[in-house]
């Protein structure tokens, strides 16, 4: 295993060191708990929003957290959830006395250590709406989740609702907002390459090498199945046509194109996928109104993309232009 | 080889279709002679800035095209210096009457060329400056140049040159602030990979699973020597350290630290080595007062990472901090 880090127990904390070194002016980060928060949290009569997950997918969350997105994320160790008591403290930290929206993705470990922080929140008297990300069309079950797994859609949720907790708006209307992103997307992902989480020290799976794990997961889950090595044409078409098929997008709609790198991935690549994108979509009458392209929600050293599909309509293309100050996402500041 | 891409001809010119899909507000692609131009050139009354180079370095340096950086860029084919009349073509686009500045990293093809275009400029009538880059510490002389390598001072010249033609700076201040950031910068790379360029189909050199190659060129030029692997912090220690005692920079020096991704290197990875940097630097009493960490400047799909420190004062400052709207850097608008 050849990876830039020191102690493979340490990848957490010491990416997390780097960040609140790199980004004092946006957030800061807590340890023990380990919790990063915006630098001016609470912010009074604002919803909070929380999200967070298993370490390994940055700038997911933590890079995610300042003015317009996030106003804490929870690391895990590696492909691991946060825990409860976490979760509760980030809560605690942030909220500014209107409510608290946790955005949880469709992992079975987060689902339940976000329910009981949830329940844990509510104890200590904040208001709590959990909304659970399931935008993968890869499988209806896979190795860590029932139901489908939560992808790409996390990180538009977390701009488009964070963005309208900016605006003041209450906290059942950001939820219900974070409801209609999930609903409104469906993502893919496919893998060229495994990963390595730093603590297992070999590949997470063996591909072949003409082969493509169609359908893979974050965590290098399985997917659909195995297919050769084919054409970004062909490997777009297929990926597209699973999301397509599934919403189902149709010929007038305006979507919000998110082609995500997962680790290991140029970014020229990315952009001859993003071509043909755009291409497969104009031929069905569909129009990419705005896009996201990069490494955005990453799966370690995972050679592959992700791509995701958000219908539009006014307000959520409003929100998603609304100034945002992260680490990972900045824009109109 | 796997890569999402079609035809191995086809990945400069599908890349830059995918560029000028996604970003048709910053830019505009020409195709024969293919080059970038920003979508309001040419800006009458401002310096033009030109840079360019081989493919495979994404974003640089179609992806710095835009307000505030490069008013056109060059691309060639995969490692391949662009032409001369490609970059006479681009020049005769942005040519706002102010003249024109060329931007060349320091490799054999690319100055032969740009001398030429320069030529090929100033007969047509435009007021040409031209500066060299070469601030790789590594090896005095390499596979593909006299001298030292031009790496990651490219982009941060072309965005503070950006900044002072944007304010209306006369050509020559212009240049001369460009032979100021080169002059104060120095870069060392590592590589953990080689890179495959997509016409060879393999990789452009072997490296065992444990050996790093220290002082790599951004073509998978050889460096200074091979390691054993080793963690983030003795990496980082010696590359640092070349870096430091080289200009040298001293206690009391502000800095910009550019810790730059070669194109399949984690984000994780990038905030450990940034962490490292910035302890290392603050026990010499040196301030990282700026800092740029991401895949800016990359070899297709080579993993490892490369550190520039830009010795600032407070022009270079504030030009670094002027607004910035390319596909690759944006802030401050």
């Amino acid at each position: 295993m050849k990876k830039l880090i020191n102690r493979p127990d340490d990848v957490v904390r010491d990416g997390l060191a780097g960040l609140a070194a790199a980004h004092a002016g946006m957030l800061r980060v807590h340890t023990d708990p380990d919790y990063v928060v915006r630098t001016d949290a609470p912010v009074l009569g604002k919803v909070a929003i929380l999200s967070g997950g298993g370490s390994g997918h940055e700038p997911m969350h933590g890079g995610f957290v300042g003015r317009g997105m996030l106003d804490a994320a929870c690391p895990g160790q590696v492909f691991t959830s946060p825990t409860p008591d976490q979760m509760l403290a980030a809560a605690q930290a942030v909220d500014g006395g209107a409510g608290l929206l946790l955005i949880v993705k469709n992992y079975t470990g987060d689902v339940m250590n976000f329910e009981m922080a949830a329940e844990l929140a509510v104890d200590s008297g904040i208001a709590v709406e959990s909304v659970v990300i399931d935008d993968d069309v890869a499988v209806q079950d896979s190795l860590h989740t029932a139901g489908r797994r939560g992808v790409g859609a996390t990180v538009l949720a977390e701009k488009i609702c964070g963005a309208a907790a900016e605006e003041g708006r209450p906290l059942a209307e950001v939820a219900e907002l974070c409801r209609r992103v999930n609903a409104a997307t469906r993502s893919m992902g496919v893998a060229l390459t495994s990963c390595t989480v730093p603590l297992v020290g070999k590949p997470t799976f063996e591909l072949g090498p003409d082969e493509l794990e169609f359908g893979v997961g974050i965590h290098g889950e399985p997917g659909r199945e195995r297919r050769p090595v084919a054409t970004a044409a062909a490997v777009v078409e297929a990926m597209a046509g699973a999301i397509l098929d599934d919403l189902p997008f149709v010929a007038g709609d305006r979507v919000l194109a998110f082609v995500d790198g997962l680790g290991a991935t140029p970014l020229l690549e990315l952009y001859i996928v993003y071509h043909e994108l755009e291409r497969l979509l104009a031929a069905r009458g569909i129009t990419i109104a705005r896009h996201l392209i990069g490494p955005y929600m990453t799966a370690l050293d995972m050679a592959g993309c992700s791509i995701s599909l958000l219908r539009l309509d006014d307000e959520l293309t409003a929100l998603w232009d609304a100034p945002v100050v992260t680490p990972g996402l900045r824009w109109g500041a």
